[in-house]
């Protein structure tokens, strides 16, 4: 019943990539050049127009036959940009009179809706780094403890645990369970940072807290002196930046703990100067809205200014504090994104990014702002705040089906629904992959992050089919957004949840994990060294139950990706990619020309990826 | 490349309407009892739960099996609404592990996006006569003249016509050429109507212009003296409540005609009261927006707090005076209601939107708003404040598709792209109504405008492969939405473009269009007499390239419609309707239940409609 094509070797393309538009920074009235490029296969066209929306009627503008090489026409039109996120699709009619749209979602033969098309977007750009990033998270309580640990006194919430000990699932101990690890047991291990290659660290919260996790931040305003305090920040950040790594810090926008300062001036009393801040459900100010109905993450009431003032807007706000020296992170990730803001009928979401943003741009531009999503995340983030998504809906869940044994219950982690892993083809991979990126723009697209698993899900190598971890790290390496190594998953950890998946690093069994940490290495470095990773368009061009293939390409060079739980015998059409020599870069299938076709065959799993000359155009 | 399921006849089913929703009116708080159906023979399930999605996270509740029913089991779950629009969507996971989610837009295996899910509505209600509306639309020139309309002065502006004279389609008479049709000759013409059965009158623009469609308003005040003026109104709009008629006018909201007081007044005056209701581009206010670039059509600019009140808000707005005694209007229709408040960043639609309405159900809540948008209209149609769209996206174009000789050039009609009609398969039509009709909720669903054509299109006919006409009519009948006949379209006329279909009346036609008024006038009977196609839900039992079959059905009673443009050999399985007798209402294909199947068969182009028992679920 659907009316999408799927003849892959018959598909018009576009994406927003620098191959399609001639610019990724425009604004409001600026004219940007369109481009789409049709199989010459497909036949003589009757016309392709390029349709815009704006102030929601639609606008048709003709584009013209500009080259025809290697087995493509280019079709080439101008849009002029009338608002900062202009919506557009191209539409083709063949020979034969039928219509066909190119969209975010694909090629159709009826019309298509607003909400999957392309977006170009005028709002203020990230910085160019974010699109060459592969980011690292750190868990502190989790990663390392350095020796001043052992003179910290434990606190009172607290239970406990030596480095060796196994995590604590049951309830007594699941946010309790302290292993001390801390900021300088950081830059002691910066080096095996280095060896894999990461550019950023993520740095899960550092604020003090009354749990290992630190979501129940009890202050924004200093380090938490179980991770040594602000000046062990300070000296991290130091060290990271000397090596060329970057820093960001996480942030609860959505809540506080009940022990921070403003919820216990307010709690109960309703004259407090920070009365505002949080929902009340009773005059006494004793009951109030929580982050699921925990108690414990009091709900932020972001129609105060006061709280704004305090926390997100200006140069004195918690926001800019971190990013300013001698701190100098390098962004925020921010924790629950998606409800920041939202409760019932209000809807304060737009408001609050969009003034956590600005206030990062006063005071340093040059800075990511990340934001939780875990779901479709589509409609928050088009490029007005959120520079991408730490969301699982179109990687993490689609891989986690399409890799995995079925599992009937991973333990609420992967937001997945009633708690289990689905069980994808890799058709299926695909389709929920297309669908849950099309509502982004391009520059989220890059932004986003791509993670096997983080602190909140098991850990992908739980349930992993084998042999596949090749495939799904070099899917995270090679698929737009930034790829996302949860520390540990180097050392081939396990976890069934997300409590179980916050494992003390191994430190003593790296030797152990070299292989791993190695084929890590290996794919962050095969990133960093080609560009049209980071930003290249991305073509699809084998879609099967058990094989997948991808291409990545820009002026300079095509990067073919197939990604494969089983065996692969799958021949694509010579043009899928420019003529020429044809470099392996990584894995064991073989691709030989073969007539009209390029063959690839192999056993599997596997990940393997080659190299040619960049895209003509012209 | 879908995955999406197809076969019809093992499919879940849900939809908005009271079978399935235990009230169309909750309000924030409430517990609604939603249920959904499944096929029996999909075998046993693991568990079934409705997710809801509360400040975008989502929330899964339990269902349970409370009924098994001819070949349906009946699954039972509690919501409570969090938001006035509140979505949600069921997961279904089957003995065999797979997980099915249904959305507002089918059943898929992959999870789906937040904005295909079902949705709740607590905002005010349409009154309950909205959904058993049938309407008729009159351009008032064109529709009839009684005699005091030789009397009136010819204005400088017109270019006069004899009621038996060509529409001119050249661009010096356009919009010029005026036969005029005035408001008595519609009083005139009330039998007609009767005769027809339709419930509601929707007038084009009363108000005095410089055009013969009357978009480009000079005077929101008062009476074209061409139509007789304010007094013809009240005795058009008494006469068709003493028949049981109700009547709306239509309104541009989006901008006003350069003959307007206000323009003239602030247009070269930045000093003028009036100065801030549009929209200027040089400081001397001379060059300004309009719609579309047409200069007789300056764009309104609401951000003015001046202009709301005198258009808009408040008792004695625009809005409000016409709703009151004497005039009494039973509602409006808004003109471009998409560009509404909208141009380049500027977004105050909704806005707009709801200040319309709010000072509407101040005047007279038993009122109706309608809204032009003719494309994909489903962001600004979640029940806010339009009752329904007059949208061409979901049913008009599909329609046309699929019962049309393609067209090259239909003229601008249709708002097709390039011109066009496109050529449909049955599939398309299912596939385009369901995806352009998934976004709104159940309540605007039954408000939206099923229009085969209107003033702004051709006419159906004029390009209908041969017989089709009964489908459209039946389809325009039966399927959730308000049918809307242009006037006109029962005289069997066509015309190729918006303007040509702009026909005077041929009243002294009447006899010879007679099959084609009793066509018309059966089948609004039928719409009329069957609740079940006024608010029952809608279920689909076949899809085919060439027939297409359906269900409405409730408690009362349940309505089988088979479409078709060819002939017809389907079999639906038995559970596809309830049991019983099964009495043929509309068309002349043969239905027999056959083993385990109903069997229809017969020659087509057809319409058939049969009647059998209402549902039970418990």
């Amino acid at each position: 019943m659907t009316t999408q094509l799927t003849d892959l070797s018959m598909l018009p393309h576009h994406d927003g990539s620098p191959l399609y538009v001639s610019t990724q920074t425009p604004s409001v009235g600026d004219t940007v050049t369109v481009r789409l490029r049709v199989p010459t296969a497909l036949g003589p066209l009757q016309g392709v127009r390029v349709r815009s929306n704006p102030d929601r009627e639609p606008v048709f503008g003709l584009a013209e036959r500009t080259a025809s090489v290697s087995g493509w026409d280019w079709w080439t039109a101008d849009i002029t940009v009338a608002s900062r996120e202009h919506g557009y699709r191209w539409l083709l009619r063949t020979e034969d009179g039928t219509d066909l749209w190119v969209n975010a979602r694909g090629v159709f033969d009826t019309e298509t809706l607003d909400s999957e098309d392309f977006l170009l977007v005028a709002h203020d750009a990230p910085p160019a780094w974010v699109s060459s990033t592969v980011l690292y998270q750190i868990f502190p309580d989790r990663f390392a403890r350095s020796d001043a640990a052992d003179a910290r006194p434990i606190p009172e919430w607290a239970v406990p645990a030596a480095w060796g000990d196994e995590v604590r699932l049951d309830s007594a101990a699941r946010s309790t369970q302290l292993y001390g690890g801390d900021l300088d047991g950081i830059i002691e291990h910066l080096d095996h940072l280095e060896r894999l290659g990461v550019t950023m660290i993520y740095l899960t919260p550092v604020f003090p807290a009354r749990s290992n996790h630190r979501y129940d931040s009890a202050n924004f305003d200093v380090v938490d002196e179980l991770l040594g305090g602000d000046e062990a920040l300070i000296r991290l950040v130091e060290a990271a930046h000397a090596r060329g790594l970057k820093v960001i810090g996480d942030l609860t926008a959505n809540h506080s703990g009940d022990a921070h300062e403003w919820f216990l001036a307010a709690h109960g009393n309703p004259d407090a100067a920070e009365s505002a801040f949080y929902y009340w459900r009773d005059e006494a100010h004793t009951e109030y809205e929580s982050w699921l109905g925990v108690p414990s993450l009091p709900k932020f009431n972001w129609n105060s200014p006061e709280l704004r003032r305090r926390f997100i807007e200006g140069e004195h706000s918690v926001v800019a504090k971190w990013l300013k020296p001698p701190y100098a992170l390098d962004g925020w990730r921010i924790d629950v994104a998606n409800m920041t803001g939202r409760l019932g009928d209000d809807d304060l979401n737009a408001e609050v990014r969009q003034t956590i943003r600005r206030t990062m741009t006063e005071v340093n531009p040059d800075t990511i702002l990340l934001a939780e999503s875990t779901n479709d995340a589509s409609s928050d983030f088009h490029g007005d705040a959120w520079h991408g998504a730490m969301t699982y809906a179109n990687f993490t869940r689609p891989l986690w089906g399409w890799l995995s044994e079925p599992l009937a219950d991973a333990g609420g982690g992967l937001g997945m629904a009633m708690q289990t892993i689905p069980r994808y083809t890799g058709r299926q991979f695909y389709a929920a992959h297309r669908q849950f990126t099309a509502g982004f723009p391009w520059r989220v697209r890059l932004g986003n992050m791509n993670a096997l698993d983080t602190h909140d899900t098991p850990r992908f190598l739980t349930r992993a089919l084998p042999g596949t971890l090749p495939v799904a790290v070099g899917m995270s390496m090679t698929l737009p957004g930034i790829p996302v190594v949860w520390a540990g998953d180097e050392f081939a950890l396990t976890g069934i949840d997300g409590e179980a998946s916050r494992t003390p690093i191994p430190w003593s069994d790296a030797d152990a994990a070299s292989d791993t940490i190695d084929l890590y290495a290996r794919l962050i470095g095969l990133r960093r060294e080609h560009q049209a990773l980071n930003d290249g368009g991305l073509r699809w061009v084998h879609v099967g139950d058990d094989a997948l293939a991808y291409v990545r390409e820009s002026a300079d060079e095509t990067l073919l990706m197939v990604a494969a739980r089983g065996d692969v015998d799958v021949t694509l059409p010579a043009h899928t990619i420019p003529e020429g020599d044809i470099v392996p870069l990584f894995g064991e299938l073989a691709l030989e020309r073969e007539g009209d076709g390029i063959r690839l065959t192999g056993s599997g799993p596997t990940f393997s990826m080659w190299q040619t000359r960049g895209v003509e155009s012209a």
